[in-house]
C-alpha cells in the first residue's frame, strides 16, 4: 500500500488523547504531512493542528483522511460513516487503523466504488506474498530488536532514519505496523500476515537495494515473547540485517501481557546473533537504545553509561539524548554507506 | 475442526498417485476409518479400497467425504462439484485439502446449507484464537523438530502415538498441518494461521491436560528454514514441549526450495534447547529420527548408530526400525507418564 500526503487527520469524537496515540504519532513524525484535523462534538482528543471542514482540507490538498484512532473493539462507529462518504465525494483517498475494515461499511464501500478513490485498512493487507527466500539481497540494513514489545523499536528505527538523512545517509524506514505504516505512507502490519509468509512480507518490504542504501526496518515483539516470539524470527530473518540495535525499557520486570520476566540487553544479542546469520553471517550489535523517561537525568546517564560499558557499544535513550551516538558506529562499521543522497 | 469418521475418499480424476499423496497418508494411518474410494472416470489414483459409490458408502455408514487430493492451482475443477453436492444430500460433510474453500463452490455452499452438513478446509481455520501466554500447563507434550521441512515430523509423531498406545501410555498425536488433521479429525493448519496468534493457537491444539497425558506435537519447518523459521519458533513457544525428537535426512544437502545448507543435528538440538526454554525449562532432546530409505540396510544401521553415539540419544528410522528405542527412552525418563490406558 501507498498512502498518498498530506493527510486531514479524522478523529471522530474519541474520548481522550491515549485514544489517538497513532494519530499523534503520526503528527510528531510527519508535522508536514498533516494539515489539519476534523473532530466531532465531544472529541477529548486534540493535536493542536488546525481545525477544517473537508472542503477547507480539499482546498489546502488533503489526499487522504486518516483514522488514526483506537475505538473500543476495533470497530467504526456508524455516525462517523458520513465524514468518511463526505472525503470520498470530495476527492480523497481514506486509510484507516481500526480493526474493522473501512469496506465493510456498505456506504463506504459504495462511495468508494462511485468515486474511484482507495480505501487503506493498515491492520490488514490484500497483498499476496511469496514464501521468503533468504538470499542475499543488495543494500544495507538494520533492524530494531527488543527485549519486550512496546520498547522503543518504531522510535528508534525513526530517529536512526532522521539522524542519517541529516547527515546525508541515503535512508529509508520501513514500516512493519500501523503507526510506521501512516508516517512512512507504506509498509505492512507483519503480525497480520498468514505465518507462512512473514518473511517474504519482509523481503517485500525491504527490498534490494543500492549497495550503500540503508533500510532502517521496525521491529516487532521480541525473540523472549511467548506470544509473538514467531513473528519476531520470520522478521529477522526476512530483514537479514547487517546491523541491529536492541530496545530495552530498563524499569520493567515481566513482558507485557505475560508472565515471563524481561531477557537481559546480552541474551537478546547472543539469540539475535545467533539465529540472524542464517541468512546474514555479518550480522552484528550496532547499539542499545534505552527509554529512560521513569529515571531523572542523572540515574538515566548512569545507565546508559553502564550499558555501553558493558556491552562495547554505543547506549543512547533516543527521545532524552538521539540517537547520534549509534550513527556514529554506523559512520565508522560502514565506510560503504552511501552518503551522497539529500533529502 | 472435529471431522467424523468413517471416511469416503474422493479421488476425482486426479492423473496419479502424487496428487493424491494426502489420501495416501490418511489411508496409512488410519486404514479403518477410510471405507471406500470414490473415483471419476480417468483417475490414475488408487488407495486399493473397495471402489464405492455415494450410497454404497452411505450404507457403510460413511460420515464425511474427504477430498484428499493436490491439482495444479489448488481449484476445485467444475466437474467435481456434482458428486460433492450428491454426498452433501446424502447426509456426509466434506473435508478438503484444497487451497480454494469448499464454501467458495456456490452448488456446494447451498447444498451445505440446505442439509445442514459441515464443510472443512483443512488449510482455513475461521477459529479465533488468542495469543500465546507462555504460561506452563499441566500434562506432558512432545514435539518433533527437523533439519529442514519434509524430514519426517509428522510420521515420526503418528509413530510415536501408535507405539506409546501400544505400550499403555495416554497418548494422543496433535496435528498442525493439513494431512495431519485428517488423519486425527482435528486440528490447525498452523501455517495458515495469522502471524500474531501461532503460539496461540498451538496453546488451543494442546491445552492443559491430565499430568501424566502425552500430546504428541507435529512440528513444522525448521528453526534453521528462512521460510518458515517464524512458524517453527512459534509453534515451540506455544507447545512448550517438554521433550522433542530431531528429524533428519541424511542425503539432503540443501534446505527444501532454497539454497541453505542444511543445519547439522547438534545445532537443532543446541537452539531448540535456547529457545524452548523459555516456555519450559525442563525441556530436553529424547531422540532422533532418521529418514534411510535412500540408504542400504548396512548402511542405514550405520547412520543410525553414528548418531546415536554421537548424541548419546536413540536414533531410529521410525519406517524401517519403528521408534521403540524412543518411547524405552520416555519410558525411563518420564516416569510420571499415565500408563494405564487403554485404547
Amino acid at each position: 500500500m501507498q498512502i498518498n500526503p498530506p493527510y486531514l487527520m479524522f478523529l471522530g469524537d474519541v474520548p481522550d488523547q491515549l485514544a489517538a496515540k497513532t494519530a499523534h504519532g503520526i503528527v510528531d513524525w510527519r508535522a508536514e504531512w498533516c494539515i489539519g484535523q476534523m473532530r466531532l462534538p465531544g472529541c477529548g482528543a486534540d493535536l493542536h493542528l488546525a481545525d477544517m471542514t473537508i472542503a477547507e482540507a480539499c482546498a489546502k490538498g488533503a489526499k487522504t483522511m486518516i483514522v488514526g484512532v483506537a475505538n473500543a473493539g476495533g470497530v467504526l462507529p456508524a455516525h462517523w460513516a458520513s465524514s468518511i462518504v463526505a472525503a470520498i465525494e470530495a476527492g480523497m483517498d481514506v486509510a484507516s487503523g481500526l480493526h474493522m475494515k473501512l469496506g465493510d461499511n456498505a456506504e463506504i464501500a459504495a462511495a468508494a466504488a462511485r468515486h474511484g478513490r482507495q480505501l487503506f485498512d493498515v491492520r490488514h493487507t490484500d497483498q499476496r506474498f511469496a514464501t521468503g527466500k533468504g538470499t542475499k539481497r543488495p543494500g544495507l540494513r538494520l533492524l530494531t530488536v527488543g527485549t519486550d514489545c512496546s520498547a522503543g523499536k518504531k522510535y528508534t528505527a525513526l530517529a536512526l532514519e532522521k539522524e542519517m538523512r541529516t547527515r546525508g545517509f541515503d535512508a529509508d524506514f520501513r514500516a512493519t505496523g500501523q503507526t510506521g505504516i501512516f508516517i512512512s505512507g507504506r509498509g505492512v502490519a507483519i503480525d497480520a500476515v498468514v505465518a507462512d509468509f512473514i518473511s517474504g512480507a519482509v523481503e517485500w518490504i525491504a527490498p534490494a537495494a543500492d549497495p550503500g542504501h540503508w533500510d532502517l526496518i521496525e521491529g516487532q515483539g521480541s525473540l523472549f515473547h511467548p506470544s509473538f516470539s514467531g513473528v519476531t524470527l520470520g522478521l529477522l530473518h526476512g530483514a537479514q540485517p547487517d546491523a541491529f540495535v536492541v530496545c530495552h525499557e530498563p524499569t520493567r520486570t515481566r513482558m507485557r501481557g505475560v508472565q515471563h520476566p524481561l531477557p537481559t540487553i546480552q541474551q537478546v544479542i547472543d539469540l539475535t546473533i545467533a539465529c540472524g546469520q542464517l541468512t546474514n553471517p555479518a550480522i552484528r550489535c550496532v547499539g542499545i537504545a534505552i527509554n529512560t523517561q521513569a529515571l531523572d537525568q542523572a540515574a538515566a546517564l548512569h545507565v546508559l553509561a553502564e550499558a555501553s560499558a558493558k556491552h562495547h557499544l554505543p547506549a543512547v535513550d533516543p527521545v532524552r539524548f538521539g540517537v547520534g551516538a549509534i550513527v556514529d558506529r554506523i559512520t565508522a562499521e560502514y565506510p560503504a554507506s552511501t552518503r551522497t543522497k539529500t533529502h
